[in-house]
């Protein structure tokens, strides 16, 4: 009894996480609301909606962020987005690292929820790891995008633009500074390769990341890696055959552009629904079987422990993996020689369902909130779930109770479904197991 | 090798039942397409497309079968629904019966197959019950609506109308031989009240019937009896709810109505989408989140070995509770003091995992072939492969290389998605077990 009334008055993880979150946007709201963070009057639930977008790292927002935000509201945006990208629990570690301060227990405890590592130990080393990689990178890239932007913007402007860029990019946010996002940059090949391969990475989540720093070779490398990597590749492929494919013959698209430009386009427009949500294309004039991949794609996402949502490439691999497996009678799936346990399967399967659940719901409200049509409402839902930040162009016709809803969602979207549903729900640790009965099921 | 050898010679069951559907398909395409069916002139697409239509009891029609067909091609949709709905090899064993000739064992596994039976010693017995029960339940109604509809249509006429409409009612498959199907009787309560009796009792599935029939009490009945009774009730009651209070206000739907009948048409609209597919309301009229719940309820379906198509209520229960039981750390899903294996909760996800790809995979190619707008179009394909037939009035208009993809929905929706993946898959018995490695999801 003793040790039951401990644990309920220390906060879990899940509650931690989701309550920084909180912290961040309720923070990030008063500052964009100040007269110094805006060039025009902004409403609370438009101020809400961006900070929100920001700091779950979605990129939808209900105006143009280059002209109507000033370098101040700029700055707050980039703030917000580098700490709910690269985790606030990594943000809050960082801290106490500077500070030279004993991180304890507790702490250790939540950046293990964080990043789903299985052993405490090795937690600190890895959050500095992490740490030193990603400013690696971004020092790295800013660098790169600069230099190419100079002739266009002069020095001083185009380092500013690439820090933001290279924040927005490394952390799958999709907020550009441009008011037709990177639509003007549809045919310039720096700036498509720099921020693709930025997304691409922070996408791919850490734990791949260090894995692939510390063992050379693919053999070595963990399951989880391999099916990251493996399975980036191959959904990419794919994507960046269809959008080429389905909108060859589109002039509103790519069916004028010459074939280099095509392929260019569709390269990115392929990378870029699996959660970055830059875009170099209006989706509002993509034919229709383009826009059913490109939700698809958004609610799948990248990589655990990452800046990206969605459900997560690996969920999806396990649950096509656990259904060919049960199609040929075997009971546990298999790939490059592992198997894998039917926990993680079922975990997989909560994962999917709960998901698809807070999809169809909240589309289901807007659907009763908004005169807007179907598709387009559909593509933002899944849009803020997934936190990707593509839109058909509906974002700023949204009435302000659908605006609070897609917070809701984009929210959602980043704590992850399950942190959600472990705050609600309480465990029932007992021991015992009724008898078993059959169902007929399909 | 050599039981190897001969187990490839015999046909699996899955392919004995995926054939018999097809043979039923080419031959009342035959049928359909001799003058002596059809009023006018009809394209061998339209044939295929309606004969597909009612084979599968789904009740979609790109022309209307009530002034397009002769009697003699209404009889042939008739034969045909019957055949289809209770069950291509019940209706074999039946002639067989007649026939007095002895059943052999591997026609008795294909019956098992189609009734998810365990024990093969029941089955015969459980073929004569279900076609005692069935015939009797179809000639109490048609009794029951004749004497309603002979001041309407004389004796005769009121008759023919009865039988059609019963068996089309009871199997599920949604055809009506008036213009508007069955809006012109919105307000006839025994219309309402008997076709829907016929379409829940013979969509729960016949083992629960069976169930019913033969044990008493509530507690004696199986967890499968108890998961589709309750989970009806429980499914209906929301449907009813939510179409009450959507379309309250809805001038085009039941808006205008009085307070009984808009109940009246709400029950209808309510458990009719989970298979049956009459419709009492125009479906292009109602409001979008309507539309979304319908969508919901038709992939949803009715019961396992009935006339309904869907996964599934059972299968959706299935993981909905898994997904409970994960969330509250339990390992396995409980219901009413019983236990339900991983087996079947793997089953359920596969059953999920490939209804949603194959909606999602058809509807992506008729957005491809159609210029439809892309939420009558969803409708249509998710209406198609739960063989409901409901409709927003765009089934005239798709293109022959659609109603051909439609065909293949309906099929496959009939037969199930893992018959026909048992079909196209070689099982793996292999004995042995790689090393487990972890994966992160979500
Ligand atoms: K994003
Ligand atoms: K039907």
């Amino acid at each position: 009894m003793q040790t039951l009334k401990r644990k309920r008055r220390t906060m879990s993880p899940p509650v931690i996480i989701a309550g920084s979150f909180l912290f961040l946007i309720f923070v990030g709201t008063l500052l964009l609301k100040l007269p110094i963070a805006t060039t025009t009057h902004i409403s609370w639930i438009d101020a809400l909606f961006v900070v929100t977008s920001a700091t779950t790292v979605t990129g939808l927002s209900v105006f143009d962020p280059g002209s109507t935000l000033t370098i101040f509201g700029e700055v707050v945006l980039m703030v917000l987005i580098q700490c709910g990208g690269i985790g606030l629990m990594t943000f809050a570690v960082a801290i106490l690292i500077l500070l030279k301060k004993k991180i304890g227990f507790q702490n250790r405890i939540y950046i293990q929820e964080s990043f789903n590592q299985n052993s405490v130990g090795g937690i600190i080393k890895l959050v500095k790891l992490i740490l030193t990689f990603v400013l690696s990178v971004q020092l790295f890239a800013t660098l790169v995008l600069t230099i190419h932007w100079i002739p266009t913007f002069g020095f001083k402007e185009a380092l500013y633009l690439s820090v933001f860029h290279v924040i927005s990019a490394f952390n799958n946010a999709g907020f550009a500074l441009f008011p037709d996002n990177l639509i003007g940059f549809a045919h310039d090949p720096i700036v498509n390769i720099v921020l693709s391969l930025l997304f691409i990475i922070g996408g791919i989540g850490f734990t791949v990341v260090v894995d692939i720093q510390q063992k050379k070779s693919f053999k070595q490398w963990s399951l989880h890696t391999k099916m990251m990597v493996v399975g980036t590749i191959i959904i990419n492929v794919i994507a960046i055959a269809f959008v080429f494919l389905l909108e060859y013959n589109n002039p509103a698209t790519i069916g004028s552009m010459p074939l280099q430009d095509k392929l260019m386009v569709s390269y990115f427009q392929g990378v870029s629904p699996r959660t970055a949500g830059f875009n170099t294309l209006n989706y509002g004039d993509m034919e229709d079987p383009t826009i059913l991949v490109t939700m698809v794609l958004m609610f799948i996402g990248a990589g655990s422990a990452s800046t990206a949502s969605g459900i997560k490439l690996t969920t999806f691999i396990v649950i096509v993996l656990a259904t060919f497996s049960f199609l040929r009678k075997r009971s546990e799936p298999e790939l490059f020689g592992r198997s894998i346990r039917l926990e993680t399967v079922i975990r997989s399967l909560a994962i999917s369902t709960i998901s698809l659940f807070i999809v169809c719901f909240f589309l289901f409200l807007l659907t009763v909130t908004e005169k807007i049509s179907f598709l387009p409402l559909a593509f933002e839902v899944v849009s803020a779930f997934g936190t990707v930040g593509l839109s058909m162009g509906i974002t700023s016709q949204i009435s302000d109770v659908g605006e609070v809803l897609l917070c809701m969602v984009m929210f959602i979207g980043r704590i992850g479904p399950l942190t959600l549903f472990f705050i609600l729900m309480k465990p029932k640790n007992v021991h015992y197991r009724y008898p078993y009965d059959q169902v007929f099921t399909g």
